[in-house]
């Protein structure tokens, strides 16, 4: 691709951020994303939705016109359009059109307006680009390297839910509202996970016995994924300060807000471009 | 026992995990199980249970009979059967299957089939002997080391709920709702643990009082157990890198996921490899 | 006090855990403080409380002289009696049989009977003196090293909780249940804990949206407790490790469980004498 | 400003803390702002409220008096009047007082008396100021430090609710509560802070499911902002501990209750001298 093409110039306005064309286009694009959330939201509410329809329809048109034109860019610009088209933010782009298309030509699909909602998953990518990329890789990681452990306390705690929800279904039975084994393990979770909505309450005193155990146990094993995120977020932050490196004297260790080296005082990388933007090249190459 | 007898092959597909027929074996298996319990889930649903009963019950009968004879042959190959039948999964396997059978002879015990929900736990067999051995036993070993701090934790919380309960109990007494001591305690448990139903409140400024104070502490003293058991994660964590060495410089300290040693380059065992399966000859050596 | 003399020799029996009376003295206790509590909550359920009145009134009677019996021992043994009336377990002993003699000698005091329930931290005693010493002593420090802590965190919450209940009380009013600042305060503590019964809920757009940040505020700041007690609990599980030394080598390190020393396989001190037990002689010197 | 003045002395015990005149300043000043929310707690209970009314407007008047005779002392006394009267602690003395002369101008205004409730922050400026300070400036920085992985943690719990509150919506509908966007984004923020009302519950199967992922999803992420604030603040305990020094053998390391040099003996600077009350200059210099 020739750096001095139009194409080349769109590609660094909508897929970079690093020049101020690219920053403003983000900034736009966050803008016109949330307003047309807010204009969704709007036309679910009983005493506005049906008075304003018609306004917020045209606002709507607009904004589908808008994101329709942005994504026909960046399939042009883009120099492996099929890639992009088939990548995750391709399908929630092409998602957050279609629907106002069909609900057009279809008019009885309209309760599929609210899957325009998956817009809000675009300020998602937007924000990775950016400055809160190296933190949000270091969550990302430690999830990553837990996800055996996180996999195993899942188990435990459909299995939990499962004996919970079938004992206080043989125990209260239909006539306390727990009419069948489902019912029963939603129940449990509502229980474990400490919500308690109190929609459904054991009333004698052995099924009071069982929930109080089922409390007390959702009490304490919430614990334990605290305890693994906080563990590998720890052995994470420790392994990442040690990546940053002065270049002057080599010396890693620095704090993740110092912007001098501890040792030799020379300045150091800039937080924010230390760590390659990984996910850039992946979005569109 | 003879390496080429039938026998043993049929205990190295059955107990073992290592070759393809094994893990064969351990997938049908967790389907098996897992049919098993959407059946008796699908059973208890007022609007599907009784008009499909018959084709439910045929459904049951027949995991019931692959069970059993999965029972048998466990039995039949296990080098020591008594151990095995007197084993924790023994037991486990011997109550998946019996239900279904008093239930056929003595039709009145149907109320028993929830015990079949046992089946369960059968799956947690499965999947401690194949890979996520390693991170689940991190886990128990931190909460075996934890034990007397969480007896100490429970201790507290039992004596608290106690005093709270009868307080609450004098207070607001029984025109409230608070008609006996276990009840009171009962809500005490609901309210330290944050759950919250709402089938039981305080109406007296001074019941509010003690329930306020009852939630901010249930609030803070949440935080003790999952330092706890951080604490003893972080530790275990550290204690465990050590132990992987590297087999080409015997250097330890290697993060979980590496595969390469970090000082001289060369292949680390497979993470999954690393620790000896110790509870498998527990089952059935 | 003559090593020989009988007062002596309760006073290792009734004081002391170390000898084998002492024990089964602790032991018998334990059971007697566990029986008169199910004795008082038996008392208070409606089904069984008025119908075994007799019965359970006779008990009552047997349980208060035993420990009226015990009380006069400890006073007698005790090498400072003063001392040991005036101390904080003194106090719970004596309110432990005070309010059955109040009720025997003026009926209309029954309602008094609860702080028998008090009985139910003298358990308390018992258990910090045996074993589970040495880590209750490590959750306390942490605690306490951590006071001033937890005092910001719970200042910080009464102010957030004083401001969101005078909020909620403007927007939503006396026609939706929020009567007064204390009933609104009330509904802060109950949001902000994460509690929430339902008995008292926003109606009003702009009263739900107070609601949920109140929520997001009380889930996000319940990681500070934690967050406290973990550093707390780590830094001084670190700094334990260091105090057990070998009495062979000297060097220190060693975890909690460790029976024999790592580096030259001396045995170690017995865990639970590894620590004097400082607070036996602050009951009864 | 010369030392001896009038104005100098005032500035001394109005705005410092180390004298014996600042000390009792400070504690009168708590006194009287807790006095003051307590008679605006007591106007707002109904069987309260009205029956004293003039008793508690006498109260009221006297307080705002008090604090506005405080106001206009540190007017006159601080060496920067604008600086303070534009300063946040200067907006928050204005605010304690004002509503009560518009009320008493304009009586309609009443409603905004409420406002007075902001008195309660200042009790935290006299707190920070004294011996407080160094923890609360811990956690704070600890925070900070972590800014951006609660951002981050803060947009995914906002996108996680847009989604879930969407889906609830389209199938519960408002037949079951769930009459617009706004409503059901309300319900998921109370569901996944597990904080379950029960005012807004699924009632079909299919929402019952939603509603159990969505519950089990705030369950699990809870671990998230505990673990960055535990990480961080674990560092920052441990950065901390390095900067206090020895004044006689300049080693640092020392345990935060350390009154004396582990390494030659020597007294270390009393804790809460340790680091310059920093924020005092700020507020009036």
């Amino acid at each position: 691709m020739p750096r001095n093409s139009l194409k080349h110039h769109l590609y660094v306005i909508i897929f970079g951020t690093h020049t101020r064309a690219g920053r403003i286009f983000d900034i736009a694009l966050i803008i016109a994303i949330i307003s047309s959330l807010v204009v969704l939201v709007l036309e679910s509410i009983p005493s506005i939705g049906p008075k304003w329809a018609s306004v917020l329809r045209y606002f709507e048109y607009s904004f589908t016109l808008l994101f329709t034109l942005e994504y026909i860019l960046r399939l042009y610009c883009s120099p492996k359009p099929k890639a992009y088209a088939k990548s995750f933010y391709g399908v929630v782009d092409l998602l957050a059109i279609l629907p106002t298309y069909l609900a057009f030509f279809f008019p009885s699909a309209s309760f599929m307006g609210v899957i325009r909602l998956l817009r809000v998953m675009r300020i998602f990518r937007i924000l990775k680009l950016v400055r809160y990329l190296q933190d949000s890789n270091i969550l990302l990681r430690s999830l990553l390297m837990a996800r055996r452990k996180i996999f195993i306390f899942f188990s435990t705690v459909a299995i939990l839910v499962t004996i919970f929800g079938a004992l206080i279904y043989v125990i209260e039975g239909p006539e306390h509202g727990f009419t069948s084994i489902p019912q029963s393990i939603y129940w449990a979770i509502v229980t474990i996970t400490t919500v308690g909505y109190g929609d459904l309450v054991p009333k004698t005193p052995f099924g009071q016995a069982i929930a109080s155990m089922t409390m007390l146990l959702g009490y304490s094993i919430l614990a334990v994924p605290t305890g693994i995120i906080t563990a590998e977020l720890n052995q994470e932050m420790n392994s990442h300060r040690q990546l940053v490196k002065c270049p002057n004297c080599s010396k890693s260790g620095h704090e993740a807000d110092a912007t001098f080296c501890k040792h030799c005082g020379s300045e150091l990388a800039d937080p924010d471009q230390r760590v390659v933007p990984v996910d850039e090249t992946q979005n569109a190459p």
